[in-house]
């Protein structure tokens, strides 16, 4: 990340990042498959925690908040592992570079993919598990950007868990009842 | 399609492509960047039937019930242009092969960036904007992938309007308003 700042992400080869790291390059490419997948090697300790959250949880626990919980254990774990310079200058590549932003996509897309199968080995049915796993990465996806562009960031897990109440709030107004309720309102 | 279904995606090129078009490939690359791109043809009409139906939509409706609204006509509109054959065919490429994935991904991403961009436009704050578009790719993902592996596929807008509906219940359960009932349920 350092070089990536001091040079330029485009201008950075894995020539670079391997002496820097005092590595040679085949010993590079024996953990990381290219150039990308340096700015993403924190995504499988975030997969871990929220499949090991997910799978460890009561019984009973309804599942979007089970999701949205495990989302807030895996923004402080994030949090505590990361410089906040690291965490702006690695939103700022990715921002800017449309391959590193393909390589985010599949990354959330797989992350997706391992809560819903979390899920469904809790007996959770479809599609209820793929949607509360979307739901998920939905409000981590808004609070992460809230947080990485607020003035004052604070914690990440307060940010995902104002997008989870924002969320739930928008999702709990269907048209009919909010005009019936006002109706009803007005006729008394 | 017809011609990637003949001789597979990855075995049919851009010049294939332009023969059976009638079409010269420098004529090609005026329509389409890349071979990718063709299965993609249709994702700026449902942009713009997004954008058109969310931003002519009645002043207060709510910016869920609008979004969600907006994927059930795209969804009729999606279903008249193509036959089903198609579609099912298009799925298998894009399941299949991770660099049309990617550019699935992408295409996503940016359809949620016009949907918050039209919602901002009706006066939706921040964070709710990006979390409704969120929310309705969401929905629009589920309901789509349980049409295409339906075995009575039936209607596109059905299974969105479906996929909306679980959402709406998942989100709608916090766990300490669900045991509150339950036990003054039993109190009773």
């Amino acid at each position: 990340m350092d070089l990536f700042v001091e040079r330029g992400y485009a201008h950075t080869t894995v020539g670079d990042i391997a002496e820097r790291a005092d590595l040679t390059e085949r010993t590079f490419f024996r953990y990381f498959t290219d150039k990308r997948e340096v700015l993403f090697s924190g995504s499988k300790v975030i997969e871990d925690t929220l499949v090991d959250v997910i799978s460890s949880a009561p019984k009973d626990a309804p599942a979007f908040e089970l999701v949205a919980n495990a989302f807030e254990v895996a923004g402080a774990e994030l949090q505590g592992r990361r410089d906040f310079s690291y965490v702006r200058a690695r939103y700022a590549i990715v921002s800017e570079h449309a391959e590193v932003q393909e390589r985010e996509l599949i990354k959330l897309a797989s992350l997706a993919a391992a809560i819903t199968q979390a899920l469904l080995a809790r007996g959770v049915s479809q599609p209820d598990a793929s949607l509360v796993a979307e739901a998920g990465i939905a409000v981590f996806k808004v609070g992460f950007d809230r947080w990485v562009n607020a003035k004052k960031p604070g914690e990440l897990a307060t940010h995902i868990r104002a997008a989870v109440d924002v969320l739930k709030a928008v999702m709990a107004a269907p048209p009919q009842v909010a005009r019936t309720q006002r109706m009803s309102t007005k006729s008394k």
